[in-house]
Formats: structure tokens, sequence, C-alpha cells
């Protein structure tokens, strides 16, 4: 199945991705205008099921790394992601037939399609996270055995940077990162390169179809007033966790991420309670009156409790009101291997136990309706 | 000229080089037992002067960036600039013909050797400092304007980054520095590459002859029972700055590097004044009872009162009774472009104006002697 982005599809997807960043991943805000941007110029970009990708491609995931609250502050070129994918080629020695996104969530949803506009190629309807997550060896790509290295970035001057080899994802992520600060706190990244082969066994699929939908079902239901948070539940199998204010939003930038720690004193139902919850720029930990609701790699969404636009960690503040929704991760996200790499303990978390929310991951659903047999 | 190196030089030198790192470069220790392992092993080391380089050769800069502190801690394997050698040359698609020492002072007058025993390549008789110098802007390849990438860092169990295009090599030294950080705040570098007419143009010529023969003159006055102190000097072009006992060391590990301050207390003529330099990895600023008399890039060198054995900042300590050498700077560090990137100010010392020592760098002595026309 291929099917071409529209505009219609990028106003969709900038919600949908922004729900999906689970707090984080950056605002999709950017990536959306310079995406639609290339569109009215009469750039193309198609979408390519996972299946559909030939065993000798060359799939490369592009998007952007950094802490979220500089992604606002310092408004990306957009091209930088290309700049990095075309030192990674320079080196490999052969062109990228496909992009694929690294992360469904935030901004980085949008990003390859700019690029995959600008260079001239398809994108993948998937990803390696089916969400956010604050480092790059969260992904299934690392967890599920594609080698981190050769990998590239480039900022905002396309200065460039190649890592050869490195021993693993890990070490990527700590030099990447380190990297990215001097770069401003903003870099454009093009890794891992794999085949269409091995795509297939370690992508999330049907994520880009999962985010536009969701997207799509929130405008829809905000245009037909009705409720936008039950639409947004349905579409990607989640739950209703809290509605709330916030009251307290404690938030500094540590080491290249957002790290910080919200309250919300609940309203409605949940009056008289009161969620917490951890974040490293995406949301980890949700405690409701002291107890574990909800803890990563589920999904914990901060929407707007009317209109339920996503509510990222770089723009919450006191006295919004919202709504969290509880989705429960693909289930690519829930094997012993993963849960090592992105479970509550890899965040520091050891005396959190992952409990999986109930439910089925959208795009899991979409897979499962459109009998893909991808993994 | 070109001249075999024997493991008798290979002594001198890592005298010579202590000396002339003012302080820093590393520790030239361990590069010495590895250089002279891999003669013993029957390698080869050719050193060439700088105007027997064919125009067109590719000549480039070996060595390895850290704190000193960590570099006598954390032993190298040695051939971690090789690494980096390596991964530069498969990105320019083009073998090195020739090495040449980022710096002469401390370690990395010593690592270019071992790498060109491996490499079966000649080493340049000159370097970019004629001395040590903190940050690797500052050396003549990149104040005489040779691009400071492609560049690559290799670590210890040879994770490679490469940098295909940074602006500037301030931009090169932040992101390599926090690169080498990530590395465990010792790594191997191969940059810049430059050929052999740029060579000539920008090269500090005849310095590594210039540490071998400091060092020979330091081991023959010890042996005949001379003053190795009046032998440095003579050999240096340099002037006796102070005598004393080290009585205090404030030192600290601050973003890769090694910095602080040391007091000492006056002995023989100088009893009764007190010495106070500043150093970041290297000797900046020396202080004789508050009044400034040696500043970068002149050479402020700590030697033992006796032996003239070079002490380093690492191994600096409370008790240790020293002589303090002043060496006059390569003429090519005292041109206005050159003290704008390795004069006072662009230490942070803006109130001090750089008074040039009297005198002649030996390294310029030797190069007026052979007649050698190569700037």
């Amino acid at each position: 199945m291929v099917w071409e982005l529209t505009e219609a599809h990028v106003e969709a997807l900038a919600i949908g991705a922004g729900i999906l960043g689970t707090g984080g991943g950056g605002n999709p805000y950017y990536g959306k205008l310079y995406a639609r941007r290339l569109l009215r110029e009469g750039r193309r970009v198609c979408i390519v099921a996972p299946e559909e990708v030939p065993d000798d491609a060359l799939v490369v995931s592009v998007g952007g790394m950094g802490a979220p609250t500089i992604g606002i502050e310092r408004i990306h070129r957009g091209d930088e992601p290309l700049a990095a994918l075309r030192a990674l080629e320079q080196y490999l020695g052969r062109r990228a037939t496909h992009l694929v996104p690294g992360e469904i969530g935030g901004a980085n949803a949008l990003r390859p399609l700019a690029v995959a506009a600008l260079a001239e190629l398809p994108v993948i309807d998937g990803d390696g996270m089916g969400r956010a997550f604050p480092e790059l060896q969260m992904d299934t790509f690392a967890i599920y055995g594609i080698p981190a290295t050769p990998a590239a970035l480039a900022d905002i001057e396309h200065n460039l940077v190649v890592f050869p080899y490195l021993r693993d994802a890990l070490t990527l992520e700590r030099y990447a990162r380190a990297v990215t600060v001097q770069m401003g706190g903003a870099a454009g990244f093009a890794f891992p390169a794999m085949s269409g082969a091995e795509l297939r066994r370690v992508v999330i699929p049907y994520t880009i179809s999962l985010a536009v939908q969701l997207g799509e079902a929130v405008l829809s239901a905000r245009r037909e007033h009705a409720d936008p948070i039950a639409a947004a539940l349905a579409v990607t199998g989640g739950c209703l966790l809290f509605r709330g204010k916030v009251i307290d939003v404690e938030r500094r930038l540590a080491a290249g991420f957002a790290r910080g720690t919200m309250r919300l004193e609940g309203l409605g139902d949940d009056r008289g309670s009161e969620l917490r919850i951890d974040f490293q720029n995406e949301n980890l930990i949700a405690r409701r009156d002291g107890q574990v609701i909800a803890a990563v790699p589920d999904l914990i969404c901060l929407v707007d409790q009317e209109t339920a636009e996503p509510v990222t960690t770089e723009v919450v503040r006191y006295g919004l009101r919202v709504a969290v929704l509880g989705i429960p991760a693909p289930a690519m996200l829930r094997t012993p291997e993963a849960l090592a790499v992105v479970g509550p303990a890899a965040f520091g978390y050891v005396d959190v136990e992952y409990q999986p929310l109930p439910g089925i991951y959208g795009g899991d659903r979409l897979a499962a309706e459109r009998g893909a047999a991808t993994q």
C-alpha cells in the first residue's frame, strides 16, 4: 500500500504526532509549516507500507535530536537531517532509497516528510518507537539489533559529524548528545541505515497511518462538536487516566534534556485526587495519590481537556486544564528485551514495576486489520 | 635533511618535549616507552626537514587530546591516532604520505613517532605550536589558514568520529573536546590534513631537532656534573625566571582541562619573593610578587632545580624545588594574528599585555643556522 501525503494529512499528522509524543519529541508545529510549504511548492511525498519495501532497499532513519525546550526557541532550517543524510550516504558510498521516522511522536514525525520532499524519497509507514523517547538507543532498530553506526549529524550551519563506528547505540547516544549540545542543543540526524529486509523485522508498522487517523479523528470530533478525547482514545486504544488542572511544574534543562515533574489537581470525577507525572522530555511515570497508574513504555499523554490538543512538556504550565490519556505501548516495546531498554528501570525507576495498561496500541490494530505480516 | 630516529633520540626527546610542554601536553613517559618498544621491534622512523617535503605530499597531524590528569591514570593503547588517521584517510580517499606533530610539547611529541613506526610514514621535523597549548585551534596550522576539517578522532576501543566539515578550528575544538570527554577524557586525533606546500608555509620548523637537542644537552650536563638548567637555557634561548619551592597547588578538572594556580616561595637569589603561575593544562601567566614577568605564548617551564627534569601541571605538588624557565615563543606565535589566538587575552587575561621575553626561540635559531627558507 502506497499513498501520497496531502496537506490535510500533514495537518492531522501534527496533532496525532503531538499526542503520541507523550509530552516530548519536540513540538510538531514548525515541522508542519515546513512540510506544508514544501507540498504547496509542488513537492511530493509517498508513504509506503513496510511490506512493500524491497529486501535490498537502503532505508535510513532521519530526524532531529535535542531538547524540545530549545526546539521552540531556535527555529530549524528544516534541512539539517538532509545534510546529515548526504554525509551518511557519502560515507556509505550509496544513496538511500527510503526514509523512516525514528519516532512517530512529536516533531520527528514531521521532519522525515520534509527531508523526503526535498530528497524525493518515499517514507516508510512506521517508525522505531511508536511514540517518542528521550534517548536514541530506545528505538526498536537498536533494541532488535540494527548496528547504530555509521551515523551522521548536521547542524543549522551544516557543520557535519560522522560516526563511522561506535560500539553500540548507547555510546552513540552519549557521543551524539554531546555533539548536539555543542551544536546549540539541536541537530539533524541520519541513522541507522538498514536493508528493507531488516526494516521489516524491526519497524513498528503503520504508525504514520495511526498518527494521521488520530489527528483526523480529533479534528472531525471538534468540527462535529463531539468529544475529541473519546475520539482519540478510540483510535489509539487508550483509556482516560485523569482530568485535572496543572498546579505545579518543575522543569530544568540538564545534560541536553528537559527533565522535571508536574502536579495536577483532579477535576470532575477526579476531584480530591492528585496526579504527579515525572518526565525526561517525555512523560515517564504517572502517580495518582502516590500510586503508579501508568509507566513507560506505555504512553502518558496530556491533551487539552476540551480540544484534545496535545500539551508538551516544554509548554505545560500552571492553570492548564488537561486530560491525561494512557495508551498501551506497541507490542514490540513490551517484550523483555525492549523493557530492559525502555521500561521504568531504564529511566532510573528501579522500584516501579511495569504493569501494562489494558488494550491494543492503535498501530498494532491497524497491522492486524491489514493482515500485515511484517515481523 | 633526513635522519633516522634512534632509541637515544627518543630518550632525549622525551625530556626536551617535557620541558617544551610548559607543564602540559601530557606526560611523555608512556609515549617514550611505546616508541622505544616499536624501535626495538625493528620498526623505523625517519624525520624529514620541512623543505624536503614534496609540494603534493599529504601531510596529516596526529596526536592525542584530553586532560593530562587523565592521561597519567588511563594508559593509552598507543594506536588511537593511527585509527583516527585510517578513518581520515578513508574519508579523503587517499593515504597520508607524511605525519607532523600538532605540538612538540609533552606526550604529543612522542605519539606521532609511534604512529609513524606503525604506519611506516616519515615525520616532519616541525610542529604547529613549538610548545604545548591546551586547545587545538591554537596551532599555526589553524592560525595561518589550514581548514580544520576533515578531522577524525578515535578512542581506546577504536570508536571513531569523523568531522567532514566544521566552520572553523574553534568549532572543532568544542566538538572534539565534547567527544573526547565522552571517550573517557582521552582520544587520538588526525587533523588537519594539508599539502606539502601548505605545510612549509605554516609549520614551526625544526622543533623535533630542538627537543632532541634540548634533551641531549640536559642528559649530557647531568652525566658531566655540569648545570642541566644552564644547558637547557642555552639550547632553547631561554632565561631563568625564578627558583623556588612549591608551597601551594590548586588544581581542578573542568570541561576536560586541568586548570589551576600554583604558588612558589623563592629560594637562593629569589628568597623573599613569591611566584604565582596560572595554568590551563599549560602554564599561562607567571606573576612575581603580583607583577607579570612572563605570559603566554612565551614558554613558562618548571623543571627540577637539580636535574632539569620537567615538572608537569598534573604532578606538581607541595614541596618540589624547581627552577622556572622563560623561553621566548617561536616567531610564528608572536605575529598579531597569532597573538589574537594564543596571547593572554585569548585565555581570558584581558588585562595582561604580552611583553615578549628577550632572546630567540631555539627552533628559530636552528632554522637560521640551516639557512632554511621554509616560510
